[in-house]
């Protein structure tokens, strides 16, 4: 990472290959910024074609430089990209930013040139950014190989907070978003295609910037999750927050990302998953992000959610609950002595309970806000709070409230948010440095989104550290383990699955039958048919062994038809559960080993009822997935039946990520379903499973 | 209409009880707006230590005025509200607004002078607004019978919008925000507790005014929905529409308006029904009113819902995709003469198709908006325009393509949005008349809001002329009808309901068998317990005489252990459908006739994954809103299946809301559940009902 940051970030020296005296043109512009942001390292002008240029002495080639310059910005477009790429490999520059657009997300050809670029810089042990990027920009350093027209429109100013970003429109939105907020940004990074360094590899090394305590980032693919969860590690050890955009949620939006970088796409519940997973805050847009920046620079780390509602407009304290609720954030219980205490300070008609109704009476009595607040402030039951003003103006003194409000933050370190949409009304409490937004919609989103990013920054993880040797039967790859083959492999890891029996006769079936006691369920068992209940080959509610062994034979026939191998007919104990659910785990292609845990039986696929987990997780964090399911009310039971027994499940599903990631590879895909769920302490058991061998 | 119109919105004069001179104070302030403001009409203000007051003769009582006011703004407050409403009802007053707060938000105490006020407005005829009201505002006629400082802090000024709202406040913000908008507002009116006058009914009266197109509401209870829907009812057949918000969406938010103006809860679903079913717009606040005006007041009425996204970012393309999916907008498909046609105008690495991305050649050929607009307004399948500009500046024409995209707008009648965070580049078109939004979030969910609102109002309205008469057996007032009452009230209605006996001794249950024959479903009948499987009084899957004989036995011997009426116990067919719904019907204490349709079974209750639709309503309606349940990717089929009987279930409902709609008040509740439905063609079963008579 040091290597990044000091050959990238702060380069002792840039060339810039394609030098412009014009300070319009992208080969003048990083010049001009760099003379302009305080640069102190050499600066290099290469262009043959000139002696001077900003004032520096111009180079005819890299070759002609006093020196080899750490960084090089290659301006240059079309085959003299590749070229100058090639010399800079050859020179020993440790980092090339490249410019030009017209390689891999054109198609085939233009990704062969971007790939002969990366394998001359890796040969040369080079870095390279891009191609089809806007560049760097360290306002740290001054050190700026970039040219976004947005470091004109709107003043740099060197401050807490790094971009990095695939797009370099969305880094100069989010840059000039912050500034216009009135916040200092230092690093605004953009990766264009990533040949080589992606967002997470850039991430990390601004993370490592102990200066920088906000990092956004925008992606629209992520190839590379390692690199991305390496930056999240290390940024949720120095209490870095991460808030990021992932673009290309919905399926027009990845066909979209595809043809502008030439990307992958990624499933998007498994982004957020990954997200979760590692504590970084996802937002859809770089308003989003800046309207949340203030909040964490100031250091909200809340201990809980519970909000307190303050307003003089009954109006707002409805709208205010209203928004609470659709945050997820429950309004704090005052206790009746607080209720009291506030009470003691309100008008008569006030309301005492949260939210708190202060009236009209603010009109007459300046000093309200500044009398509740401590009130409040002395009750556990309060974690954040909302001042909601929809209306104040001539007769108010709002600057006295905005006092108020910083003097009771300062003291109590509680998150205060305040809701006013009247520019005359929300200066003077953005000027007390109070957190101050334009509807309640946004004020407590932002307060509920710090207290969740917190508690997600802050979760427990967990270790796996001794992951089971999974051996799979012999047999051919990517095809599928027959169910009895399935089951017995989960069984081998502890987890319990339906008795049965694999027959491959009807006296066989017969004396299963006897073995195992009626009911039964008879099956056929091929690993050709993994779906049988679609071709009719699944018996439930089996009464005699009569039945049984008729439908061996009709199950064995059929196979025999449908020219399937016949590993043979399962009869198996019938089992019921209070509930049916599922638990799948494949091997993502981008991610590696995912679970799935969700509501059960037929309609899977089309319900989607499910959440996704990376591992390694607890079985309590299982638990508070499944409160995240529609089915969710039911965990609990439902008119009179007990809950259910979620630990069971939760450990279950621990168990198949364990599996899944023990396979290292080998195995593709699981899918246990339906895992039959009975009353707390009855258990979970499988009763149908199936192993999918990872591809040649 | 025409009453309120000219007394209260338009009144020839007004007079002031409490008149002030200083223009600071309630009674001070309207008589200052209406001078300021253009009023026509006589002032009068009435304040017995005063001779003259801003310029107005003052008057010492209402008796000593030349003439009897149209209205009269009530500012006095304590025990000389109520004698000044008092002598106003006496003296042939046609309205009066009260101001004074204390009433009915406080307690059983001040609810009742605030009946007795309105007891003696309704017998002398006079309207009452009010009382704890911010007052009325006309800008069209200078009336203002109101004190809100927010006309001193935003000035005024006439046009096209009526606003009308329980509270002040939200009505002040809501002015604000339109009028920082450049927007121009005629009515600004709080009906506060609204003892005699609701949002509703002057609601009613500005739709009547010609010159309002557009119609905003604030509202925290309905109490008085017939009212709003003469009001809807008025603006859909001129074309005005109504955007509403109703705050108390949450517990948390109801409870708090219920001690802000003690107001009784609606249930919120229901509410949600009733905006959609009259064709108004629900959005959550008053910024959600403003950043939508614009587009109703350019008339956007668009014929469907296709989106094109055209922008300068790859990013921004990602994202407008990312935005129409969250919005439910599908992404036009270009035709491929279409595509050749934009690809002609773009250069080589951009992307025709939709999202258009035209890339950062924008910034060399400023002609490029204008070029691909027209190729694309020739195709049939784009209905609306999103323009995304994350970036431009120095360089950009942004003049050229804000005049570009008005001309489009004018040339094709066809809604385009943009969206531009920066200023430099929303302010030319704003001043084109573009409506320009910050986010593609916003642009795009404005151009999904009126594409779905305009369905909604030109939505075919259904007529249900002759509703069955619905005599009930007789019974005792709030209690159930047995079962078997209540699947033969349905069947008289014409629902097929599953073939059954009610038996009173073995011997019948054996002979139910034998007619109906195995499998039955065995279940005790008595109207004292509604849920009897709860209660073990249901068997599923009998497949003898015998075993339906014994059951008999033990329920009929259960029911008598309870000590419950046993009217016998049901032998029924046993019938499957491939899905279980529920149809639920209720008489809203508010909205009258309420129907429920949604996923059925036993856990209804918990997953509340159901639709609500109020009478009178289509089949095709019906349909329509089973699409919006979670279980909606059932209807169609999975795995192989057909698809579901939807038009019957959908024709079953209808039936059922004629059933309660007919009932008149005679009927409390219907609950049939489960409602078993084949697929397509097999038709709809009930299985199980429930009718609960209304209270006495």
């Amino acid at each position: 990472m040091l290597d990044l940051l000091t050959s990238a970030l702060n380069p002792r020296s840039v060339a810039i290959i394609g030098a412009s005296d014009n300070i319009h043109k992208i080969g003048g512009r990083p010049i001009y910024y760099m003379q302009r942001h305080g640069y102190q390292g050499a600066v290099y002008p290469i262009n043959p074609t000139r002696e001077v240029i900003q004032g520096h002495k111009s180079y005819a080639s890299l070759a002609a430089l006093p020196e080899v310059p750490d960084l090089a910005l290659v301006v240059v477009g079309g085959d003299k990209t590749v070229a100058a790429v090639e010399e800079c490999a050859a020179r020993g520059v440790k980092s090339a930013v490249v410019i030009a657009s017209g390689f891999g997300e054109t198609g085939p050809e233009g990704l062969e040139q971007q790939r002969h670029m990366v394998a001359k810089a890796r040969a040369a042990g080079m870095r390279l950014y891009g191609p089809n990027t806007q560049g760097l920009a360290n306002f740290g350093t001054g050190a700026i190989a970039g040219f976004s027209t947005m470091f004109i429109e709107v003043p740099p100013m060197d401050g807490p907070i790094g971009i990095v970003s695939q797009s370099g429109g969305m880094s100069a939105m989010a840059y000039g978003l912050l500034r216009g907020r009135g916040l200092g940004v230092r690093h605004v990074h953009a990766t264009g295609n990533e040949a080589d360094v992606t967002v997470g590899e850039l991430a990390l090394a601004v993370a490592h910037d102990p200066d920088v305590r906000l990092l956004l980032l925008y992606l629209e693919s992520i190839a590379n999750p390692e690199m991305l969860a390496a930056a999240a590690a290390h940024a949720r050890a120095r209490d870095l927050p991460i808030i990021a955009i992932k673009a290309g949620r919905s399926a027009g939006g990845q066909k979209a990302a595809s043809s502008h970088t030439g990307s992958l796409a990624n499933e998007d519940r498994t982004v957020d998953a990954f997200f979760r997973h590692h504590g970084i805050w996802r937002v859809r847009d770089p308003h989003e992000q800046a309207r949340a920046a203030q909040a964490y620079l100031k250091g909200w780390r809340p201990e809980g959610r519970r909000l307190v509602v303050i307003s003089n407009s009954g109006a707002s304290c409805v709208m205010g609950a209203d928004a609470a609720d659709d945050e997820g954030l429950p309004l704090a219980e005052l206790s009746p002595e607080t209720q009291r205490n506030v009470a003691a300070q309100l008008p008569g008609f006030a309301t005492a309970s949260n939210p708190i109704d202060i009236t009209a009476a603010l009109l007459s009595d300046s000093g309200l806000f500044g009398k509740v607040l401590p009130a409040v402030a002395q009750d556990p039951a309060a974690d954040l709070f909302f001042l909601n003003i929809p209306v104040a103006g001539a007769g108010y003194d709002v600057q006295a409230f905005a006092r108020d409000a910083a003097a009771f933050e300062a003291a109590t370190g509680k998150p205060v948010a305040v809701a006013a949409w009247q520019e005359s009304v929300a200066e003077p409490f953005r000027a007390q440095g109070i957190a101050t937004f334009p509807n309640e919609g946004e004020a407590v989103g932002v307060l509920a989104q710090v207290a969740q990013h917190t508690e997600l920054m802050r979760r427990a993880r967990v270790a796996w550290p001794a992951l089971p040797d999974v051996p799979l039967p012999p047999g051919q790859d990517g095809g599928f383990l027959n169910e009895v083959d399935s089951l017995a492999l989960l069984a081998q890891h502890g987890v319990p699955t339906v008795p049965l029996r694999l027959v491959r006769s009807a006296q066989e079936a017969r004396e299963a039958f006897g073995a195992i006691g009626a009911p039964v369920v008879v099956k056929a068992c091929s690993p050709e048919v993994p779906h049988k209940s679609e071709h009719g080959l699944v018996a439930l509610n089996v009464a005699s062994a009569d039945e049984a062994a008729a439908l061996f034979e009709r199950f064995w026939l059929k196979m025999g038809d449908m020219g399937v191998a016949r590993d043979g007919v399962i009869v198996a104990a019938m089992r019921r559960g209070r509930h049916e659910f599922m638990i799948g785990a494949r091997q993502d292609p981008v991610f590696g080993p995912v679970v799935v845990v969700g509501d059960g039986g037929k309609n899977v696929e089309a319900m989607k009822d499910c959440a996704v987990l990376l591992p390694p997780f607890s079985a309590h964090e299982v638990a508070q997935a499944l409160r995240t399911l529609r089915i969710a009310p039911l965990l609990d039971g439902v008119r009179g039946d007990p809950p259910l027994d979620i630990a069971a499940l939760s450990a279950l599903a621990v168990t198949i990520g364990q599996v899944i990631a023990g396979a290292r590879g080998s195995i593709a895909s699981l899918d246990l379903n339906p895992v039959l769920v009975g009353a707390a302490g009855e258990g979970a058991i499988v009763v149908d499973a199936l192993v999918e061998r990872a591809g040649a």
